[in-house]
């Protein structure tokens, strides 16, 4: 088409008023209705008990009900010693990681974060806008790594954190990552395993949000990362999080943090000033409707009918609108929640607006990379989750023909 | 009693081999089990949906569902928009608010608390060791404030905090204070109001933890503190606490946090980074057996129902134990969890060893002071409402039995 044409196009959808809304990642609410028998999991007093007979609706419990630490240790491939179960948001698990590190040592014979001049984290881009907020919100200086399709770069990690000590953190999303939706390699997870920082303090946050998410019959396979890191005696290394959130309820789930058994320890001494304990209603629902790892797949492959035709949706729209079009390229992940559209330097602002102006939200061009800079303009994330599939398939159509406007004024 | 007598009744109690627990205000099994109809509040879809039509299962919503803020500002006396609706935790929402205070500013044009060398808080003593700990963790100086039968001593307050700009905050806990019992009359609410902090960033804790928690027919009545503080402009000083965990479920209960508008906008600014959101779907069960104050009221003659022969039955031990025993005094609270018991000084130490050794668990002496130091070793803290009442009626027998033991050792 030439420009006139997709303005014509673009005009006709404007004209349908549209209010359409891909700009998060969050489940429709066909999915979140899968799960309604959570709501009669817990009906009468006389089930309020966990199995070890401990009263879940009154104070205790710190580390969580027996039965969702055994649950979580399954689902990531760890023991239960090394879970604490937590609210309904691992983001807030994440949040509190980084605060706590910020005013108390993480490591013995550091100090705490907050009393260095500057610390940084490391940032694989494209990413995810939360983990950046967090660093902003504490001024932690955000490096840029470069993300290829074995993960991040490892030689530009290795070689950082090797050499400079001010350097704390690093953000994976191991499996699905948002928002490219690649995993990481069995090489690269190794050479997670076993890094050496010069920071004795440095941690990885590994937040394995969509670890049992896959939109395809064959998906990845990520490694265990405490079962590699133990073999450099690095376990200490790592704090991973994951949650329910995209499995049952986005607001209502239950999250977990893993980590090695001295670090469960120094969380929970910490933990104990900072609440009473964590709903453990909630947990006990949870682990009346999910006994075991199959039960949480079989879910999961609930979720997967319902999502992936969105998926195709967009991708069918994007094959039909950019065929012959140079420097268009789009992600096809075999699991989470994004498509990653690459377009033209200098064209993802502009999409962004064309779409607003025409009624459809999705993540501000730059959302994914730390303060909001995409350096080359061209990336966008497309959260296809949340509308119905015929919203989707406008959606997309809309958002390709924007693109392609964006591409001829810039071309022009 | 001569001590040969009191050393046999207490080989009488060993001898029973008990295991009884009056250290923690925690609700007991007959309580939880009053408000069953919590489980089975929201039982189907078509009901997980807020009075807006918000999907409570989703995500969205960081200050609460409109009902939980509007009946929390009915509960409180202020408007909803002053609310926001927390976890599980209050405990958690004052320990965040402090956490946030030590690397973010509470106010503009001033510097975040970790900046200082040392800053204070100030604490009226005896009180909750809980507020004492979230100090102690961030290395906060804490100052010991008497408390009379009016509340804290407010000529000292007042004097301290006009002088000196490290001083940052206060522990308040209005009505039926932990561990007194004793509510703050009409003066010294009014003297909080008007206070003239040197500080631009003195913030009061006003933990309501009790505000509903009568133990008689004649409850005690505080001043709303948000509508004594605007004839002051003080509004934005205050930040207050509830929660429904001795409503409902002490573990699953809801919190929420009050302030001024122009604090709960800031609050909200930062909660945006920390967290997803707060469990809606546990917000709207609540909201559907608590339709407004008098629902709660109704719950509140429930409990105290259950609780009020507890305490009697500690008064009546007492009375008859410490008949005639000089330097031995107790609190009779019109309301809260707890009992104050004085004993003469350097005598409470030795009593909680004993009650320990014949299988009664109190809390500490000294708990109820900064740093775990009860400065003249007068002061206990029973919390008699966990406990089968059967079994309160025996714990506080030994307890005075232990008392009057260690009044005798400490008089040979």
């Amino acid at each position: 088409m030439n420009k006139s044409e997709l303005i014509k196009e673009y005009e006709g959808f404007r004209s349908l008023g549209l209010k359409l809304d891909m700009s998060r990642g969050k489940p429709s609410a066909e999915q979140v209705s899968t799960v309604e028998k959570l709501l009669t999991a817990v009906t009468s007093n006389a089930q309020c008990f966990s199995e070890t007979g401990s009263d879940c609706r009154n104070y205790g419990g710190l580390d969580g009900i027996n039965e969702m630490k055994r649950l979580f240790g399954e689902l990531l491939g760890v023991g239960p010693e090394q879970i604490i179960v937590g609210g309904n948001s691992s983001l807030n698990l994440m949040y509190d990681t980084v605060a706590r590190s910020m005013l108390h040592p993480v490591e013995d014979g550091c100090k705490p974060w907050s009393k260095y001049d500057r610390i940084s984290f490391l940032c694989p881009v494209p990413g995810y806008d939360r983990h950046f907020a967090i660093c902003e919100y504490f001024d932690i200086n955000m490096i840029n790594i470069p993300i290829n399709d074995q993960g991040p770069d490892m030689d530009m990690i290795e070689s950082l954190v090797a050499s400079d000590e001010t350097i704390k953190g690093v953000w994976c999303v191991p499996k699905y990552a948002n928002p490219t939706g690649i995993s990481y390699s069995d090489n690269t997870v190794r050479r997670f395993a076993r890094l050496r920082p010069k920071a004795k303090d440095f941690r990885v946050f590994w937040d394995n949000a969509y670890v049992l998410h896959d939109l395809t019959d064959t998906p990845d396979e990520v490694l265990e990362i405490f079962s590699e890191a133990k073999k450099y005696g690095n376990e200490d290394m790592f704090f991973e999080f994951m949650s329910t959130s995209k499995i049952t309820y986005p607001g209502s789930g239950i999250s977990c943090i893993a980590s090695s058994e001295r670090n469960i320890k120094r969380i929970l001494e910490a933990l104990k000033i900072q609440t009473i304990g964590h709903d453990k209603m909630n947990q006990l629902r949870h682990s009346k409707i999910f006994h075991c790892y199959e039960d949480v797949a079989k879910q999961m492959r609930v979720h997967m009918n319902i999502i992936r035709p969105k998926f195709q949706a967009v991708y069918d729209a994007f094959a039909a609108a950019f065929e012959g079009i140079e420097g268009v390229s789009w992600t096809k992940p075999n699991g989470g929640y994004f498509i990653t559209l690459t377009l033209p330097n200098g064209t993802a602002k502009r999409t962004v607006e064309l779409c607003r102006e025409a009624g459809l939200v999705i993540t501000p061009a730059g959302a994914m990379f730390p303060y909001g800079i995409d350096p080359d303009d061209s990336k966008l994330r497309i959260a296809p989750t949340y509308p119905l599939l015929d919203e989707v398939k406008i959606a997309a159509k809309l958002l390709a023909c924007c693109a392609n406007i964006a591409i001829c004024e810039k071309q022009a």
